[in-house]
């Protein structure tokens, strides 16, 4: 058994790094109330009901180290299931480390990262899913990655699976059942139903599979790329938008500097503006994009703002240069410099800032000098989305880790050669194995099936202290 | 009454900015329970038992924001004397930025910076020579730093003013009951007894007072100057004294990259090895420092390490630099190069890496570039402080902060006019006026006197959540 998996007591700061008035640290462990009690001379912690706060001094072999709150947890009423306290102290560096210090003097091992939310997930108190959610709520910068992060935590998307995999583990039963009597030819599961029960099950997976793509974007954020002839505004454009919007996000703290410039949060939604110097630099233009990486940022984007100087433009140019741009890609049409047209937003088709549809696309005319209906694209950015139609039609559940999706992949693959094999009424052994291989992709999502590769894959990546 | 003095709920995130496990947000107030309860829609939290802990959905406005820890303190029995909560959530600045909104729209308010150390001290949970000490204890970064901090905030040294407040205080009423009998100029206040008490009071005060240069040292670091010619390797003295220690400094974060540099903590004691382009450079010599800002720094310096090359220095020319430097500063004499000679250490003075004295100096020899009895230098720097001297002759209390030191001087200089005043036979009246004059600097240390502007300056300089 790896480290990870021993019930040994674990301590870890689970505060951020820095000062602040508070900061905590996390033990957890079968006789993690023991071991805190060491410290903590003043009551007996093991004689405490759990849910309990105690105030006192920690100390160390006679010396004080603070004055602390104790927070008892006795199990399976804690985060990991097992026997924890949080002890709250000062929020100072200095102290954090030496309580750390104190703790592993008196045999508590510093955990190692995602350990408390491992121990969760082992000791039952979350499936793998669950616990994945964790750390993505916890890196959540925007509202819809904080929405899906919380709706996944809570079971929501391990419910349809676990549904999922017990209708298929019913069938499963059947085929086995045929296996034991595989001499005598009987047919328990009834092919036709089975058929019937895939097609479920595949549009269920088919669904979710595909909210991935939004599911990605609301978590990386969404992709924009604006592209324009040289001396559309493409600079000023993002310049009046970051600046727009600067504010609310250095609300988020942690979000980095080089972060800021390009990540613009709008209604929820972090949208990403893809900083290629092909698209910023007015020597670059659209005609040219054909070779230049530019195309592959088009490629990859979710969104295209194509800009173009309303003043100037002519609707040849502006055909000649969308049909560069591939088929189904989400393109909002921008006619920029509107301010210097007297009355040219009340002219527009669906005047007073409405938009309506140019060549098949949305389109929009605005100002990025004077900030004249910048409000309506934002808005137009989000709505492009159309996240009520996606969400509906995933069920509620949007699917935002790789590992899902490609376990979704697979499960999708399987059902395909399941059909295929039904089709070919191939042996029922055969038939088994390929349902095997589709349970076995469901259980890896929830983590009924797992690894410690996997383990090691999924909780290293977490921060220490969760 | 300033905001800052009534009991509305206020609220602060307590924890560092930036991605942790863990996240804490604080209520306090007199309807802090209420508040949060609002929130907390699992539990009547007004129906719980004080220091208990809750686990439950927080929701505002049917949308969730987390599943968190609601810890409840009941009045008088929480940091603040008011009732109390704290709210622990996933450690995302996004969730607690949303809960700080939903608190916000509930009618709580943002807690302004040392808002609730500020309520601590005003409901008469701490003194303010305590509350002060909290703000030093989170800053501490050091183990000595620590030490003297967290034994204010324990309130020894607010015992020892308390007590000698005490005893001004009774022979202050002997006096005011003199100047109610004026007329009749009797005199129930010994002047003997008096002079014999002021002695005591100011024996006490000027240990206090004495103990400032080492407490400020300690608190700010110890200030080192590293002195010599050109080449006798100052440079490669530093350096190799803040790489042996660069790992231990950079295990306590916060510490800025700029202060590493300089910063070096041996035996818990921050030396702050201050930064000259005077000093590192080689073209400046110690026979040129007389004008330049070198000479501000060994005036300010706490320690001055002096380095010549131990090969080539002649007596003459020690004496000639020792000179220059000012009377009774600290001095360490050091011979460096010692890996160019053979067996150098073995032949000097106190050899094997003990030190002696030359020209009424502490004298060692190293080597900078190999790191040969660099330890027993960092030995010296700490031995030289002379800490527990120090201690024992302030009675074990140091006083950290530049408020009480000035308090502290202006109790002498009253306690000095009140001295004057007896020997002059000066009239009641005026010696009352004198014995207020020191009662007043002493009630301002512990804050038994105090004012907005005071709180204002003190508090001020907390951060927000404190």
């Amino acid at each position: 058994m790896p480290p990870s998996l021993r019930n040994d007591s674990i301590a870890a700061i689970a505060t951020p790094q820095g000062i602040g008035a508070l900061g905590i640290i996390r033990i957890s462990g079968h006789n993690a109330i023991e071991k805190a009690g060491i410290l903590f001379p003043k009551k007996d912690l093991n004689a405490v009901q759990s849910h309990t706060l105690h105030y006192g001094p920690l100390v160390y072999e006679n010396e004080l180290i603070d004055e602390v709150i104790v927070s008892v947890f006795k199990a399976p009423h804690s985060f990991t299931g097992e026997n924890s306290v949080e002890i709250t102290c000062h929020g100072s560096s200095y102290i954090l480390q030496k309580i750390m210090e104190a703790l592993v003097r008196i045999g508590v091992r510093p955990a190692q990262p995602g350990e408390y939310t491992m121990r969760a997930f082992m000791n039952g108190r979350m499936d793998l899913s669950q616990a994945e959610a964790v750390a993505d709520l916890i890196a959540a910068e925007s509202g819809a990655a904080h929405k899906t992060a919380l709706q996944q935590m809570r079971g929501g998307f391990s419910k349809q699976i676990k549904e999922l995999r017990q209708q298929l583990l019913d069938f499963a039963s059947l085929i086995e059942l045929e296996l034991d009597f595989a001499e005598e030819d009987v047919e328990f599961a009834d092919r036709k139903t089975f058929v019937d029960l895939l097609n479920i099950i595949e549009t269920e997976v088919k669904k979710l599979a595909d909210s991935f793509k939004l599911g990605n974007a609301i978590k990386s954020g969404v992709q924009v790329v604006i592209a324009g002839r040289p001396n559309a505004g493409k600079s000023t454009l993002l310049n009046a938008l970051l600046n727009e919007e600067r504010a609310i996000v250095s609300e988020i703290p942690g979000t980095t500097r080089d972060t800021i410039e390009d990540v613009i949060i709008i209604d929820g939604i972090k949208f990403r503006f893809i900083d290629t110097a092909g698209i910023r630099e007015s020597t670059e233009t659209i005609e040219r994009i054909g070779i230049s990486r530019t195309l592959e940022k088009i490629k990859e984007a979710d969104i295209i703002i194509y800009l173009y100087d309303i003043n100037t433009t002519i609707a040849e140019i502006l055909e000649e240069d969308l049909a560069t741009i591939p088929e189904g890609k989400k393109v909002i049409l921008v006619g920029n410099k509107a301010d210097q047209l007297p009355n040219t937003i009340d002219h527009l088709p669906k005047n007073n800032g409405q938009w309506s549809m140019v060549n098949g696309q949305w389109s929009i005319s605005l100002s990025a000098k004077t900030g004249q209906n910048l409000e309506s694209l934002k808005k137009m950015l989000v709505e492009s989305l159309d996240l009520e139609t996606e969400l509906q039609s995933a069920n509620n559940t949007i699917v935002t880790n790789v590992r899902h999706y490609n376990s979704l992949l697979n499960i999708l693959k399987a059902i395909d050669s399941l059909k295929e094999g039904i089709r070919n009424n191939i042996t029922t052994d055969l038939l088994a194995s390929d349902i095997k291989t589709a349970l076995y992709a469901l259980s890896e999502i929830t983590g009924e099936i797992t690894n410690d590769e996997i383990l090691g894959n999924i909780f290293g990546k977490f921060c220490i202290g969760k």
